[in-house]
């Protein structure tokens, strides 16, 4: 990585493994789920997801790359946990609360990526790619807060 | 993890567990980083780091219970792509960008676990433990700030 449009790239890649490895834990995380108001969450965000993908898709297009990702293996170990507390808990409140957990550091996880990711874009002129990577950041603090508020109640 | 103990015993060992990883890894982010002022608030970091263990660990005594980690996936993670980032790229701004990004990543993952420790925590009684949590989760969030602030400089 020699230049920041490498970083950029890198990290692009990195996020857009990590929300296609979501697609498939979501599901499993809403089947999980006990409380009706969670399991919507878990399922509504998954839908969100795939919008998330299409949206890096169009970002890698807008800079002439075919949309690839990177093994991330931080995002294996959130998923990872999620899977941990599945299989360690039965159906209900206690399992509940570990998915939220689990949910949330998904999210402050990719809050941190399109953090950087916009920061780099406006540094290095890709100014056109802020507005859909502004869009997700978006919809992640909200699905976090979500959560949150869920957890919360 | 039958009750909310449980969990918030697992998820305590957890951070446990990833606050002593960084106390390996921030000097290393330290070592690798150029801009002083990076250098800087990785080095000071590891000393509050050092601190947020201690604090960890007079929760574990409050509890009655002995301090110990349980692995966890999702640092390991964390730090290794922070470690791809300094093999990957030279000493520079380059390097020091993806060091934020990955110092700003862990930030994140420690705002989401204290923020669930301090729910369960308030949640299952535990109300002498909520201070030194909320007092870490604070410097979490200070942290991040700071790295954000040098990066978007």
């Amino acid at each position: 990585m020699e230049s920041l449009d490498d970083l950029f790239m890198h990290f692009l890649q990195d996020v857009y493994y990590a929300e296609r490895q979501l697609l498939k834990a979501l599901p499993k995380m809403a089947k999980n789920a006990q409380a009706p108001a969670l399991k919507d969450a878990f399922t509504a965000h998954r839908e969100e997801t795939v919008q998330q993908v299409e949206r890096l898709e169009q970002v890698f297009e807008h800079l002439g790359k075919r949309a690839k990702g990177v093994p991330c293996e931080a995002i294996k170990g959130l998923i990872e946990e999620a899977e941990e507390v599945i299989s360690e808990s039965d159906t209900g409140p206690v399992r509940d609360a570990g998915l939220v957990a689990c949910g949330q550091a998904v999210e402050h996880y990719e809050m941190a990526r399109y953090g950087a990711l916009i920061a780099w874009a406006q540094a290095i002129g890709h100014k056109d790619v802020v507005g859909p990577l502004q869009q997700t950041l978006d919809e992640e603090k909200k699905a976090d807060k979500l959560l949150n508020d869920l957890d919360r109640k």
